[in-house]
């Protein structure tokens, strides 16, 4: 058993036995990360990924089950929060695929990673710098809030890192698209694929998947809607095959 | 009865009374005007109103029952197209309110009706001019593709045309949602409003409809999603009501 620190707790993925530390005062995974590593799994074999703003390290080690990735690179400025995501490589046996590095993501512009990635996953901070009541905790704020580095900040580095024509895979909130997509048009990585989450048939999307190309022609799938719940309140087909939990 | 040419004929719009004659060997008004024209009917009283590409002045002919907008402007650049508009007009009785231009929208700029509008709104040619296969007909050709005008041209028009924070409407195809974005923002229409269609809850959505705002403040409300038909083919109650055949 992991050795866990005061307000940590080991959650069971439930997904070919993945298992996952989390601090209950900071920033849990959510749905969001559940669903960005099933919209990057078509990332193919033997590929080269970077995470940006990792967390816990939970979108990386889903991705080293769902896919044949050769390699997986979390970022994560958050001391605290990247000995978490160690130790749950350590727990999951990920530590010969998954590295992590301790740094703001704007410290990679001009190193050595730069142009080496087949792919780029993020879940970056949701909210402007100045916008909406903040956390009083540090950890909430700096996942949440665009304190460290911002949306453009995020997009600017992910498409440094990636080769020609290889992929940024993005969840945020919708009401951001239209930031989202001005900023990938600058950095001449092409939107490809939208998927809009919404929490019910009748609600409003609350989360928007984007993968997007470096220096691809333009062409947007916008994809068939995501929906989480059933109008009855059960989780909807799709979403429990995500989760592994297939009748 | 109005005198009709040939391929012409007089279709019921079974809403208020109202009558539209329609090309049948042309391009005949579809959902997507109807849509827009609902999408559209937040327009306030007393509106001064421009329909950019009006085709058979249908879009502009819903809104003058839909809104108690004080002026309707349609502007068509194809002159059989704009002749069948003129007696739509007439056959509804809207000759005093909806007037109509026979100009390309592009010779717009520079004249008085810069900056006079409070609403704009446009069903503009969905395909790029070298794009698809094309119709041997030319009135197909130019409501369908982008020869005339292309889309930077409406919403630069549009732009023009617009006085300070008030809105465009326009109803577009999913696939070009990037250039839409990205081209609104270019000309200082913010994107407020996004609402996706799909045919059914489970299929990807075919076309959009986006209210922008002349120098707004960015934020994007995506509105929860249309769906035209019912799983079990039918159409859903929120289509039926758009129609005015609600149960």
């Amino acid at each position: 058993m992991e050795n866990l620190k005061e307000n940590e707790r080991i959650d069971d993925l439930e997904y070919k036995g993945l298992k996952i530390i989390q601090n209950t005062e900071g920033f849990c995974f959510g749905i969001d990360s559940v669903l960005l590593s099933d919209f990057a799994k078509d990332i193919k074999r033997d590929s080269k990924v970077i995470d940006l703003g990792t967390g816990t390290g939970i979108i990386g080690i889903l991705l080293c089950a769902k896919t044949e990735i050769s390699q997986m690179i979390g970022v994560e400025i958050q001391k605290e929060v990247y000995d978490m995501a160690k130790r749950n490589i350590k727990l999951n046996k990920l530590e010969e695929k998954f590295t992590l590095m301790n740094i703001n993501i704007k410290e990679l512009e001009g190193r050595q990673e730069i142009g080496k990635f087949d792919a780029v996953v993020t879940n970056p901070p949701y909210k402007k710098e100045n916008t909406g009541i903040k956390n009083e905790n540090e950890k909430k704020l700096i996942s949440r809030h665009e304190i460290t580095a911002n949306l453009e900040d995020f997009i600017k580095i992910s498409a440094l890192l990636l080769k020609d024509k290889k992929d940024l895979y993005m969840v945020h909130r919708p009401d951001r698209l239209v930031d989202i997509i001005e900023l990938l048009r600058k950095y001449k990585l092409e939107p490809k694929k939208l998927k809009l989450v919404y929490p019910k048939p009748e609600k409003e999307p609350n989360l928007l998947l984007i993968k997007a190309t470096k220096n691809a022609k333009p062409f947007l799938k916008v994809e068939k809607p995501l929906y989480v719940y059933k109008e009855n309140g059960e989780y909807t087909d799709e979403i429990l095959k995500i989760y592994g939990k297939e009748n």
